[in-house]
């Protein structure tokens, strides 16, 4: 029952090879005649077989998009972004779960099986041998959120994290605080690792602020809170840096169920602003990732690879800024 | 460079029939056999490849997860729940955005495209033509969070949300309130139009309880916030049943911000028991969805129709229940 490239080339009076050239990227054919033959698909339903032109073209324009944190709220607006820039490209997001695995190996065998195109690790947590085991298996790779270098060994998408550590530090220095505190997301993740570095590196300059840090157990709204909890129960700081915005929301609802106050006895600034950032019920004061921006260059990037699997690594780093909203104390006069 | 069936053959000493049995679902092959192949195949990092296999089978394993709404943390949760089980069984889930798409021919189109063995629908917005027109197309559809209907027409597994309109509204009667009010999602929702149903039928066996209703634009936190501020300038009720938990949320934003106390002004009860609900910052009283046995149930239909495309179509229904927080005020004695 299926319409074939045959109906739609009786259809359009054309042959059968410009149906094909017609629905092949890349593929030579006229204007005039791609019209005939898009009129002739459309109105007979026809669509082609993904399936079928991978056996010809040896792709399956199927990338793996890998994930592991779904406890952040962060990455359905980073799905969102990309399975709507990809199947504006002709790709096809395959949505893979690596949540607690720990062997890369084991990844590598499963995107085998799966055929995938390329692969984007969607993580600033997954350890980086993940995406060198992708790469070392001659995998198109682009690590979304991954950690900058100078010399990448794959493509990475992100922002400097090392410098939003300092840039929040700055932004506490500004408001005047004299006691802040760094609470970073897993010490494991480069993320966490990079934003700690640059906090502390911009506050050696200033001997008579008292610093402290500490680390929670995941990007989440639960190992915010229960790290916040600890640290009130010490003592707190003045205001927290804290590793991402979901930590940061759960710092808040510690803060809050403690009977302390924000901004007024603590200030909290995070880093991603995220949708729910800017709830009016959580107003949060935070370093704004470009995560569009992230996500249209790492399909621009994954697109380009699958034209050029030997294209040369590269970093792109995109800009970030504060987002003064309500949970940090006025800037002092 | 890549290791192929011959490779493993040779290794483990057996023919290539016996490698290719191995590997293939359901294939005859002894213990012993697989027990040497397997160790051969690991030996040498082989994995099958899921392309060249579904060119035998005439399956690709991939099943398309379709979603419209990336603005409902409830998603995330979903989308962990489908891609760690479908995963374990060996299928693929395929990201499908389908946000702003208003005509079920495109997605058909574009699935048939994708090759897809199978269809999920893990939406309680998309319209029920969308599962109708996959069916049609003779693709096997499972509609999850979908329409309970006594003569389904296409698999359905979800909840019955006639009666969990029932159950807010004895929920509410039970805490004494005569003021009492919907705030549906999006009206065109079976989801909404249901609980909407329910929740005014078994009022009107109280006709001394004044009820009122009305609907947001969408299950998402500005929808819920921007209705919620609309009725508040218009005179609240005393309690209102919301949609689900992320229109619950926003609505929570709005009464704080306008100087009125939940539960003590006005009380709310929301639906999904999303993640975010038990936050003690937001610490929803709402009626629990059974989420995980609803996923794991659309899974384990899926694998069967694979099996038995001619399937009898069957609606599976879990039972809710009423999860007490801190948004409605304490039972009246």
């Amino acid at each position: 029952m299926a319409v074939t490239l045959k109906d739609v080339a009786e259809r359009a009076g054309v042959s059968r090879s410009a149906v094909s050239r017609t629905f092949t990227d890349g593929a030579s054919v006229s204007d005039k005649m791609r019209r005939k033959v898009e009129k002739a698909a459309r109105e007979l339903g026809y669509s082609p077989n993904a399936l079928a032109s991978s056996l010809t073209t040896g792709r399956t324009k199927l990338i793996g998009l890998i994930s592991n944190n779904f406890h952040n709220p962060i990455f359905l607006e980073v799905f969102d972004l990309f399975t709507r820039g990809l199947q504006n490209c002709g790709l096809r997001p395959l949505l893979v779960n690596l949540t607690d695995e720990t062997d890369p190996a084991n990844s590598v065998r499963m995107l085998r099986q799966y055929s995938v195109d390329g692969v984007v690790v969607a993580s600033s947590t997954l350890p980086p041998g993940f995406a060198k085991a992708f790469r070392d298996a001659q995998m198109p790779v682009v690590h979304s959120f991954g950690r900058y270098s100078s010399a990448p060994q794959v493509h990475v998408v992100g922002i400097d994290n090392v410098e939003c550590g300092r840039m929040a530090a700055r932004e506490l220095l500004r408001r005047g605080y004299d006691h802040v505190a760094f609470m970073g997301g897993p010490e494991a993740a480069t993320s966490t690792q990079d934003r700690f570095k640059g906090f502390m590196s911009e506050l050696e300059a200033y001997p008579s602020v008292h610093v402290t840090h500490s680390f929670a157990a995941a990007y989440s709204f639960d190992a915010g809170r229960i790290e916040m909890l600890r640290l009130l129960a010490d003592g707190p700081a003045q205001a927290y840096f804290c590793g991402d915005d979901v930590l940061s929301i759960g710092a808040l609802s510690a803060i809050e169920d403690s009977g302390y106050s924000c901004p007024e006895d603590i200030g909290i600034i995070g880093l991603n602003d995220m949708e729910m950032a800017r709830w009016e019920s959580i107003n949060l004061t935070t370093i704004h990732q470009p995560i569009r921006q992230i996500v249209n260059s790492s399909i621009e990037l994954t697109v380009a690879m699958l034209n050029d699997p030997d294209r040369y690594p590269e970093a792109r780093i995109f800009p970030c800024s504060v987002v003064d909203r309500g949970t940090l104390r006025p800037v002092s006069n």
